[in-house]
């Protein structure tokens, strides 16, 4: 079977975006994938980059440097338990799924943490292995996520792919992960009942047949055309 | 004189964001200018959107729903004491510049915390007063920021305005804010002492005409064509 990683970032489990995680976890089971969540608000996980993600001495003290000093804690083996953790989920996945509500055309600052903290140099990609080469080959990834505005809001103030580049091709694409076409549930606090639950079983149809989706072409021309 | 808050996102006050922010501090308080900054790592900011950030019970204990707990606690006064010092110094600032280098083609979740956290409902931006008329009118911003990368790579790979969409347009633009051409410091620590020296010169001498700038057109051929 198949290894899921589920990333997931809202406060409530009785919102509609845990009502997608829920059947995410369900259907991906049923079909023997083997399924982990990393549910960011139940760990309190830790958005904020500084020198407590490296366990013992820096490798420059005189002024502190992540990006150089979580790569060399990397290679020595001194960073933190929770991104080691986080790592480990990550190595073993076949498939990423981020789910989350969008909050300024963007990620939740929660699991921008999570980007920032876990996809560290040396492991998600080196100087001379990014994009199609990253470290992360071999591996598919999903963004599902709720809005706040309706699908006329983002069309008439531009495609809503625009707001995908930075996840999709700056985070994603260049760890070398293949992306999957984007699940998007717009408004949901503002429509039916039974408007949502026809998104939520879009959502479980979609499911059924995921692994045979063919990813994008993570290019400029996807999410500018 | 005009009043200004800096939100200033670097661990490191000898890095090369510390040496930018240093110069707008000295450069616009020469002009006369009130210059607040918000050092976030030095505040040690918390970026997670939570229950903690309304104070006593809740409009809604049965689902937490951060966006209508935060806007109605902000219209009881009962939003965290944190976010409403932040608050404060945003609604007297008639220029915001946001200090940072860029982390995945994005903000560091430090910072976009800061965004999530204090631009509620009610306070930034309301349903029908967004966009131009959005509730931060009369105020200008400008994003600072440097980044690991040449100037080449985000050429080959995207024009790095591209970027600039979710933080300009879909937060500042959202909230009514008018934005100045963005200051962008390519891979400083890629390059040599001079050029270093020259890219701190520019930004003295930009500063120098600041308010003498026109706010950039925020619409989608500004960032796309």
């Amino acid at each position: 079977g198949k290894k899921v990683l589920i990333v997931y970032a809202h406060q409530e489990p009785k919102s509609f975006n845990g009502s997608l995680l829920k059947i995410a976890v369900e259907e991906l089971t049923k079909q023997g994938c083997s399924v982990t969540v990393s549910d960011l608000y139940a760990m309190q996980f830790e958005p904020r980059a500084t020198r407590n993600d490296i366990v013992g001495r820096l490798h420059n003290s005189e002024a502190f440097n992540y990006g150089v000093e979580t790569w060399e804690a990397y290679k020595r083996g001194a960073l933190s338990k929770d991104l080691v953790e986080e790592q480990k989920k990550v190595q073993e996945a076949d498939l990423l799924i981020f789910q989350f509500p969008l909050f300024w055309f963007n990620m939740p600052a929660i699991l921008k943490g999570w980007m920032d903290r876990v996809l560290v140099q040396g492991f998600a990609y080196d100087l001379s292995k990014a994009y199609d080469g990253g470290l992360l080959q071999g591996k598919l990834c999903l963004f599902s996520f709720t809005t706040g505005g309706s699908k006329e809001t983002y069309a008439t103030r531009g495609d809503i792919r625009y707001l995908l580049w930075p996840m999709q091709h700056g985070i994603m694409h260049f760890c070398g992960v293949k992306v999957l076409e984007p699940h998007i549930c717009y408004a949901p606090e503002n429509v039916s009942d039974e408007k949502r639950k026809e998104m939520l079983t879009a959502w479980t149809q979609r499911l059924k047949t995921l692994w045979k989706e063919e990813p994008i072409d993570c290019s400029p021309e996807w999410y500018f055309k």
